[in-house]
């Protein structure tokens, strides 16, 4: 969808009120989509409509999606539920990442779309959990929802990874984000893409991507290196080295090209 | 399996008599199946035998295989039998698409084997369904169907996207393939390879691909491409131009080599 | 976890042994999980701890996370333990996995995280028994094993696949392994990794890879070339020639570079 | 509810329109309730909105009742509509049977509270198409329903039995029905009535229930005994014996008494 | 159990505090089972140990019971969590309840016992979250509630009925209790007990039962009648009357009988 | 069916001959059925032809039937299959119940049938691994068993009740035996059949049923009584004294009446 199309944000909304204005949006959607297509309708009440709040659909959807027959729903929803319910900052990424794939992505058609259909927004805001639990120390049940996020979704992000606010995992089967990545704010990442350790070495050992960078479709990020603001990494390359912002690294290996010049790398 | 060992068509079958024939072959193997290993009978009557045609078996083994907790097995098996009951063409491309993977590829051992077990196929007769819908505006339901479909099989086809007859997705994972692509008929496609657009813009921003095209496992084609009849795209090859008919593209960025001393890119 | 905190095995330990001094760990670690988490005791205990032996443990884990509507748990169940009670070389084998992991992944906090949360050991283990099956004939029921270790780990390994011991599949979303490859023992393979044919002919058409071969993410290796003892493959490399032993081989196409400088190639 | 507020049915309606009207009823009222209860909109759209005729949302709901691991969903919904769709006289005896607890039972608020929540109602249909089946010599599958609705509905009504139009079963748990026996129309038997024969011969061993009877909770009648049109049968009452039309039977073994002054028994 | 075995109350406990010393017993007792039966310990960690309160191992263990295809344990869970927590005096009855058992039924092993087996208990608590519901006019859900305790434990209470705290529903199936029916508190019901209405008016017409009542198994009482307090009624009585305090009531129909000489009536 | 037309035993077989026999010819009519019905054929592949003796069929379809959400199928056809295995002597009494259906029961058509579908018969087999269990003194096990028979069959059977061989529970809805009663051989016990303490003293409390007995539907047999071999209790009668052999009692409080004379008491 074009950018222009999207409904701006109210002015001055503070972050509870862009979590509501966001909510309200989803649940009419919800609504109308229900009322078009009676078949989805039972699914979109008990994942969208019935909800009083964007956290507890949020919790329902992915306590459904995850839970297995030893992991069952019940317990993953109180898990998600109580964490989201105690930290706004997790909603507030929630929110952000929702956005990032309605103005980013030109084949997201509403919030809602996302919030119900994206395995990568679904992932991610299962990591945010993880991420949460990991760092409270309590590593066996984080790794399990890890663990369930990467067979549910293929898509396998270490809950010690750190990842910004705003972020899209575009179509997100197979991407794989290692231990000690961090990833920054309003990043997007392509299907397949790694991040990844070198050799069997523990310690800070993952890409560090800063703000803004766009990873295309395939590409390979392995050790610490630290790959700049606004970098664009074009499809299938394999990044070994450093990237300055603002520039643009293609191929296998891959080697940096001009800032105006920039390839399509999508 | 080469392919002389298997069996021939009958000729000048009409497409009706050529699914009978299909389907008449599928339940005699699942019969000859269960007989010789009794701990898979259940599975193989409740599947193919105990059914009366193609559509209801095939309607029936992707409702078990893509439902969830909120989006219930008879309602997606009604959604897909309505569906293929009501439209010959969609059941003429499943028998067309069969016969691709069991001429095609040499670890495909029986039609029944491709219809029980090959993701690919079943992801490609889901994605069927869910263009159908897309066409005729029920973009919900669609979209639903398609992420269920990228959960499940970890096949991720816009339900916008054109596919022709006769299409092999071999081994499957990772397939990704964007809304405004088009595909020929009898295109072998392995896994991990994109169909992908370039940048946030919308509009028609997919590959086009030509028929007879071979796509090797990890191929990445970007942007409004023209893949002409017949091309060969190596592994892992990155293309971001148009490649023209019978000819062959390999390497990150692709160039192409002469038809004649074609590589070998599966 | 760096190699030196493993504990060591017991000196001049028999395989059974072995087998049972990893078993009392992994009983040792869920015990401890269990009474630092209560939430995810009752997994704990499930899939571990009310289990007398490693085997009964895996078919029950491997049971449930395989299942499906119409492939009930305990049909797997039964398949997967009466497979393993009977066959003392295919529990070496789940226990030499089980050391790799512990040994050459960084991130493996345990032998227990491991079992419960590794798609790819998980897929591994489904392959052995799919492999065994596969040998005495009982081909259909092998390649239902192989189609729902594909669907839910998104690991595609063809059961007539031969693979040794100390096997470590590293995050694993994406590895396909050919009909006709042989994988030596000690070996690594990462995430999206291929060891595919080239084009439609049958017979002996996939790589043979040496023992102790190391195999970074994304690459591709295609056709019947041999890659010898204790080489290294990097991230993204697409191989289509012999390697010899000891050497690294990166690139796309790839290319041998020295023994001395192998770049970091995970 | 008092019978005087009970909607009237068309003047003159022909068993179509009934069955149309009675359904578009059930879909308003399910519609309201969905508005008021959140929490049951998806539960209500599923079972009932989502559906285009009272055949397919009874199927629905019967099939998801009825369902073991063992026996699909899909497959009883299938059979259940098969049946209907292909028997208008079962179609307007559901229809009948809506309207009798509707009319007799005072706390039966809507035709929808009947459909959803009434385990005798829905024991009943159940019934009617494990009869047809039987009556088909399809014994095997007739038997597989009948145990499905004495596990799930507690309600155990020899598929031979024969059933009238009209019927009620209120409450419903523990009533049991013999093979022989005969029910006529507009019938109410009340919960843990046995209808029941005598010894281990074989043959006509059954009671026949005239039409209009009422029989109270907890009555048992045993034999090939006659029990006339309009006949009242107290709770608690032991029958052995044939009861005259338009009188009372009370006690253990049952008296008869007049008709004039019939005592409560419901 | 005798009487004098069951551990005194704390003395002067406040309702809470009572809450709490039960909750204790019962984690304790489900800890200690744990330990000696491995097989049950994952069953008793995710029923009893894992939850915080009573309340949240009751509705966890209720919305798993209740649930079905079509009503979510997740929404359940809520549902009863949400009522629970916001109702001191539901909490209160529930601890009564349990108490209860534990007095006066013989084979009542420990509170833990009664928690996660007795359907008279369970079917009880839902009965009085549906009650809660009823009374707040959310009438759908309060009906669809009683179906599914109908179903799961073949006990039929109508969500109008008002209950006492205190109750026994000894083995309960097949209990019936009518609409407009008061129960006591302290009351004891045996199975297949009917507390009815006579015939088909609305308004008041079941029976008032008071407290300390005991109501032997298979007992029939009708009617708008009057149960006076501490009134014994015999197993299979059928009563149609009124009946004093502290007297007993035997056979069908009923005749009262000296206090002095009551027989025995369980 | 009449008796005569039963195939008669092998004379002289022994036990595990007699097993044999009759597992042959359940495996002989299911292969029948399947074949027959081919909508039937998953479950009866599933639940009989695919298992190798009849204590592996019956594991597997207790274990299916009385699974839930927190006590999982494979748990429970683990710990019927070991039970049945370690003792003949249950699997002996398993064979003469079904036989005793086949001879008693004019509505039982086969031996399969008794297997699949009489909930008196599963619950009986359910019980009598639970009183193994508790005899064990793996007391809350046996319970668990008790309450899942309890919820799914609504037969309630005290795990230490002691039940003889050859033992018919027919139509078994709402039968309730108690924790210290005993129950002969061959006896035949209709539904709503209960055998039950007085008052809420412990200790030895139940009825003592002789060989050979038949008790009437709905007949309370209450308190330490005895009832003598080859007596007859007529349906809904009320015993609460001793009755001496061969005589029959009827009526609520139950007198006695000749042997001859004995009324039809089905």
């Amino acid at each position: 969808m074009p950018v222009q199309d999207l409904p701006p944000p109210p002015s001055n909304a503070a972050e509870t009120d862009d979590e509501t204005w966001v909510w309200t949006q989803i649940k009419a959607e919800a609504r109308h989509d229900a009322e078009s297509e009676p078949a989805l309708a039972s699914y979109l009440y008990s994942t969208i409509v019935s909800h009083s709040s964007l956290s507890r659909s949020l919790s329902f959807h992915l306590g459904n999606k995850l839970c297995s027959s030893t992991l069952l729903s019940t317990l993953l929803y109180d898990l998600f539920l109580n964490t989201f319910s105690s930290d706004s900052s997790l909603r507030s990424a929630t929110v952000a990442d929702l956005r990032a794939a309605r103005i980013r992505d030109p084949a997201c058609l509403s919030f809602s779309h996302c919030l119900l259909n994206y395995k990568g927004f679904l992932a991610l805001q299962a990591h945010r959990v993880a991420h949460k639990l990991w760092i409270q120390n309590r590593k066996p049940i984080s790794l399990a929802l890890h663990s369930r996020v990467s067979d549910v979704f293929s898509v396998d992000i270490h809950p010690a990874a750190r990842i910004g606010k705003g972020v899209l995992l575009d179509h997100a089967t197979g991407v794989v984000i290692g231990e000690t990545a961090v990833v920054g704010n309003n990043v997007s990442i392509l299907h397949h893409v790694t991040l990844g350790g070198t050799g069997k070495v523990g310690g800070d050992r993952h890409p560090k991507i800063g703000d803004g960078v766009l990873i295309g479709a395939g590409a390979t990020v392995l050790g610490n290196v630290k790959i700049g603001e606004g970098v664009k990494i074009g499809a299938g390359s394999v990044v070994l080295i450093d990237v300055p912002p603002w520039t643009t690294a293609v191929g296998n290996p891959a080697r940096l090209v001009g800032g105006k010049e920039q390839p399509k790398i999508h």
